[in-house]
């Protein structure tokens, strides 16, 4: 029997490498022959560096960079053992709890300290770079990462254009006669768990802008500069991201680099999954174990146990989610591929007790669903011989 | 796809009918082509009468009896559909509960009553008689519940002993002449849940004397009184009860319908299943859902998941228990073939809110339960069509 454990982290609890290790140790108790494979899940959120290093290798590197109003900054990235691919978390010097110290400026916050950091991953050899939005401090769609690669924001003069969101309204036409080529090369991905498109009432500035520290009139001034950026983008590569679901994520990050870039929006722990090879591990699998915190019928949209439960049934196998808690209806997680999900309480229980137990209370309920799954043939350690 | 749905009551919760409804709509939510047979179990104990009577047809029959110190009581027991079966609980006419008023007659207390409700059931047809021992007033060894069935307790001088266990120190010998043919004719079970022997320090006096209000003295005299009981009948029939674990059950009965009228005792929840059909039903079942209210390694002995689980072995169906809270290890429950039990509890939750809500979470549960027993090709609710 050939077991896949792949759980999200349970949030308070246990970290997907723990979870991993408890899931495991109760299919094995289930089954002691069963060939168990771990590979810790993320979202694209917290978690994701070191579930991708885990599945890759690598370590962690740390690399100089500016934080979004252009001070310097020491920001971490994840490249991969053989150095072809990278995870750069868009927070780690582009995120809004770096400049939490100064008053906001949500005109003129920059993007452009990930973009250094994606340039010092390419510039190592990775080709395939995974961008993880969210948090951004800025709402530059984008501008200052792309800059940092190569392209070039030109005004009607010739000259370039300051860092960050406002000064897009005078943007009169992009070079990048300057890029790389080996950051053309590179094949982009953007971890994008909001639909929002990048302007109008539901983008980037009407709704993400507020919480960055733009006034309404900011929020006004900073749409119609994203419009004109997309105008441009688009018109240079016939790629229109106005109102592409998602373009919106990080202050437009995700349109810019789909424009720009021809990079691949998708939810984050789809594109995690593939980072950290869930779909060959898959292959030939009897039964994949997820699970995260909590399982409901949010965890349809881009969660950890919807993308395993798609990848699952693509290849036939069935996906049980194991939670802190289960709250349905969960016909959404069915219709995607998920078989079922099963609470780690085992009766009355307070949260704290849930979390506090949580390893323990997850191989038991593991032991329990790897029993649902065996064939009447199969042997079970309570058949085959003595227990622990 | 075929499922049984078998559980116990869920004590302060649902009784075992209101369980199976609750079960069988959630296997109906996964599957709702699904082949549904409920057969709601008891094991012995609470709720016994109301199974068996929904699974055989049938009324509860209120008969005229006497009371465990020979006052008039009327009782219930259950007499099948087609009248050839019945179960008749010993508490009923002989239990402790009748005499509460009085001060405790460990001493004279009989099992009489119990006998007079046989003897109806057996008037009207029964050749199948249940008994469910415990809760019992006297330690007569059954030798009231026999005399109403015809056999008559001598002593030396040939005269009948009165009623109580302390007169059998001077039974002398049984006459059986005036047994009628159809008792003679008539399969006799016991349900009995307890190992202790009949006699000796793990005995029916020594253990459950006191809690009857036996002194220490008392005690010693019902021992030997049973002890001559026992050797009386295995002179005559062969068959020596003294050490036969569950003889001690009810004082003794459960000893004495085994040497006398060759009952045959059994742990109470495999008798309760066979009497309702249980393993005729799960004949090509796919699944069997069985649950009780807390399901530990105590429930791998004589409890309703356990009698469900081996007998689903025997039949190569798959048996998983829903019950409020699990403990284990459950090795012992695997063992005897339950594949899984699962906690009914969705997240953090407190003992009364599983018990308010133990309707709509065994449904959830037994949804996500069945589905893990589809096979790959098995068309689901949510797969197949419109949901709810």
């Amino acid at each position: 029997m050939r077991v896949v454990v792949a759980p999200d982290s349970f949030k308070g609890g246990l970290s997907a490498v723990a979870a991993c290790a408890a899931i495991g140790a109760g299919v094995r108790r289930a089954v002691p022959a069963a060939e168990v494979v771990a590979v810790p899940m993320a979202d694209g959120g917290e978690g994701t560096l070191d579930c991708f290093l885990g599945a890759r290798g690598g370590t962690p590197v740390e690399a100089a960079a500016t934080d979004p109003l252009g001070r310097p900054v020491t920001a971490r990235y994840a490249l991969s053992g053989d150095g072809t691919s990278a995870v750069v978390e868009l927070a780690a010097a582009s995120g809004l709890t770096l400049v939490e110290d100064v008053p906001p400026d949500p005109l003129g916050a920059s993007s452009a300290g990930t973009g250094e950091l994606i340039a010092d991953a390419v510039r190592r050899g990775a080709r395939e770079v995974l961008v993880c939005v969210g948090g951004s401090a800025g709402t530059d769609g984008g501008a200052g990462l792309l800059r940092a690669l190569g392209l070039r924001f030109l005004d009607a003069s010739g000259a370039d254009l300051p860092p960050g969101g406002a000064a897009l309204a005078r943007l009169d036409r992009v070079d990048d006669s300057e890029v790389p080529a080996e950051v053309r090369a590179t094949r982009f991905r953007v971890a994008c768990d909001v639909t929002n498109p990048l302007v109008g009432p539901s983008g980037a500035a009407a709704v993400f802008g507020p919480q960055k520290g733009a006034t309404p009139s900011q929020v006004r001034e900073l749409d119609a500069a994203l419009t004109r950026f997309a105008d441009v983008l688009a018109a240079r590569s016939g790629v229109r991201v106005h109102d592409l679901p998602g373009a919106g994520a990080a202050g437009g990050t995700c349109g810019g680099l789909v424009a720009a870039l021809g990079a691949e929006p998708a939810p984050g722990a789809a594109l995690v999954a593939e980072a950290v090879g869930l779909p060959a591990a898959l292959a030939g699998a009897d039964l994949v174990i997820t699970g995260e915190g909590r399982v409901d019928g949010q965890s349809a949209g881009g969660k950890v146990v919807s993308a395993v439960a798609a990848l699952a049934r693509e290849r036939g196998v069935p996906a049980v989610a194991l939670a802190g808690a289960v709250a349905g209806p969960l016909a959404g997680l069915h219709d995607l591929g998920l078989t079922a999900a099963f609470s780690l309480a085992d009766g009355p229980r307070t949260l704290d007790e849930l979390k506090a137990e949580a390893a323990p209370l997850l191989a038991a309920l593991a032991d329990q669903v790897t029993r649902c799954f065996l064939g009447p043939g199969q042997e079970t350690r309570s058949e085959a011989g003595p227990g622990p």
